[in-house]
């Protein structure tokens, strides 16, 4: 039969990174283009050992049905975590999601009706791109510099659009640029939030994943009238595979997420919430993210003198101090999809720019990874990736010239 | 602040049902308002086990991002577990989902527009009311008898409602209800989704949960033109705090499915999916299964006895075969409030029938659970019951008098 879909669903079948991430998974290529944390640092046996703990101590809870805001020892758990992100906040001021997508999956749902504007940084992190069109919202690409969204540009972008909901921001170790704000424009940018009444939306996934510089704090730790929607997560700091998020928000606003989370999916898995703050009362979490942090850091110093060593003169790419990404800037309008199939050719992938922007897309931008790959194959990867590099502008100045 | 809500979001913050679950909550209450499972039922050994042999033999990959249609050996295992119910598919017709409540959201978001009609028995499960409306579905209830929604009425609405989307049945042991309609009207049914083009959404989580009578084939095993959406769950055959269910559809939706779901929450948890998909590896599912049908058999058995020694005459009510629920009727334009209170008052609960009404409320209604309450509780709680229904039908007899 024919299906008639809803005005949310894609018309093309097509997901475009699920496709590349397809290429790229071929054994013989060197693929940057994933975003997976690094499976050896997984505590697996100390997870066996609080998981066979929940069994035993309250597996009937466990694989019961349980409260849409979440177990309450997790959010406990969560509570002390954030103090040291300067965020003093309440168990009732946290609900429990099934992972960053579902929160941004609720507050899209929550804020936006067709129509209605969203500001995003550009680029930006692409399947909340996705999820803000499923909700029919209009996006507005705020551009970037080293420092992240510019405020002038953003201010500019409320003057053009009044009708905006919400500000989209990653503002540690950004997804897909792996820019950070700097505290000072985090001020600002709440300023301008107040001027202009809307919320913000900070997702915050690598923050903890800091491995050089100093710390900024939240925009959460400076919000000062509940306007900010603040969301983080375990998939990069535990597990992935654990699908379990949360949002800090005012209480009020937590209670319409409850609705909309039972209504979405009851309530995220028990089991694994239970496991989480059972590790989490158990285990110093900090220590694991050390770990996580010194494997991160070696990767990224290892691709960064590669970069340096192999990639033609003239390419931009972001200089990260945490989380998982280094975004690429090759000058002169060059194809990136041309350039990813040459790479292709030169086994090595990276995510082309394209699906990170919002509206105008910037060429010649890719993203790489580095958390979830060895010294070895960064710097053979990076080596073919210079090559590649300077191969598609070779051809792209034969054909401008023919 | 004030926030700005879209329109999806009810205005108030009023969780009736929960409300109703918190005043049965009390410790001197006997509540069979909830619908939780038997946890003393939950194979916690077994879980244990196979969970262990996760960790030790695929640890770092349950911990990891896995793909958004779910973990393929946990989809061959529900291959082979539909063939028991008549429906031969494959594990590319499958998507696995956050539970049954994710797999109705998804649905709704993929096919509800505004406006658009979703027909549903009258009463249903209110969880899926509550989902539709965000979506701005228009709801249809259908009048049911003793053996489910009537066909000639079903008709109508189609008539009155040329927009109509879809249909949402539970066909087996419905919620609230407790009825199972016969294979003969499940013939009928899809005859006029034919006519009317329209797709059914079959939510069966309760049909593996029979415990008298003989077995009705879901109406996805004669679905010859792919309109049924079929959708189960092992929050009833094997535990709910494990949020894992599926939707058995055709390719090309399940494609579209899975694009909503990734945007939805990524995927489900990964690590439960390899524990169930580990169990039901290891040992018979349908030997737990045959533990939970026997004690809910014997609980049915015990609830229906003191049902017929303490409520009045003429109080009518299902007489489910299988699942969780028995429906009352208490007729006489009873209000159902002043019942609820009156039991409150005597120590025991229900869950009203209002809420599960998508349109025209029948009054004096309301849902009974069995199958987390011991023998003797049952007996008490009905005898209190029974002494409710009758003060409440004396007292409106004095006030109508008066």
């Amino acid at each position: 039969m024919n299906y008639h879909y809803s005005d949310r669903v894609p018309e093309s079948d097509e997901d475009p990174v699920g496709n590349i991430l397809k290429v790229a998974g071929s054994d013989k290529i060197i693929s940057f283009a994933g975003g997976l944390p690094a499976p050896e640092l997984f505590p697996v046996d100390e997870l066996k050992k609080v998981t066979d703990e929940v069994y035993d101590e309250s597996g009937r809870a466990a694989l019961q049905y349980s409260v849409a805001n979440g177990l309450p020892e997790l959010r406990e758990q969560i509570v002390k975590r954030m103090v040291k992100s300067n965020i003093h906040t309440t168990a009732d001021n946290i609900i429990i999601t099934t992972g960053s997508q579902q929160s941004i999956d609720l507050t899209a749902k929550m804020f936006v009706n067709p129509g209605d504007t969203v500001i995003v940084e550009q680029p930006t992190y692409l399947c909340a791109l996705d999820v803000f069109r499923t909700y029919g919202a209009h996006l507005v690409g705020v551009e970037m510099d080293d420092d992240g969204m510019k405020i002038d540009a953003l201010e500019q972008a409320f003057v053009a659009n009044p009708n905006t909901k919400f500000i989209y921001t990653i503002p540690s170790f950004q997804n897909p640029t792996g820019r950070t704000m700097p505290f000072d424009r985090r001020q600002k940018m709440i300023e301008i939030a107040k001027k202009y009444d809307v919320i913000i939306l900070e997702d915050d996934p690598y923050g903890a994943i800091r491995y050089a510089g100093d710390d900024v704090a939240p925009i959460k730790s400076i919000d000062d009238d509940e306007r900010v929607i603040y969301m983080s997560t375990f998939s990069k700091i535990l597990a992935p595979g654990l699908r379990i998020g949360w949002i800090v928000a005012e209480k009020k606003l937590v209670k319409k997420f409850t609705l909309m989370k039972q209504s979405a999916d009851v309530h995220s898995d028990n089991l694994t919430q239970h496991i989480i703050a059972k590790f989490m009362g158990e285990y110093n979490i900090d220590d694991h993210i050390a770990k996580i942090k010194a494997v991160y850091r070696e990767r990224e110093g290892v691709m960064m003198d590669a970069i340096e060593t192999y990639f033609p003169k003239g390419v931009h790419y972001s200089h990260p101090e945490g989380g998982l990404f280094i975004w690429v800037e090759v000058p002169g309008d060059i194809n990136t999809q041309d350039l990813f199939n040459t790479c292709i050719k030169n086994d090595v992938a990276f995510v082309p720019g394209e699906p990170f922007y919002a509206d105008k897309v910037i060429p010649g931008t890719f993203r790489l990874n580095y958390s979830n790959m060895t010294d070895e194959k960064i710097v053979t990867g990076i080596q073919r990736l210079g090559k590649a590099i300077e191969q598609t502008i070779a051809s792209q100045k034969v054909e401008q010239g023919a």
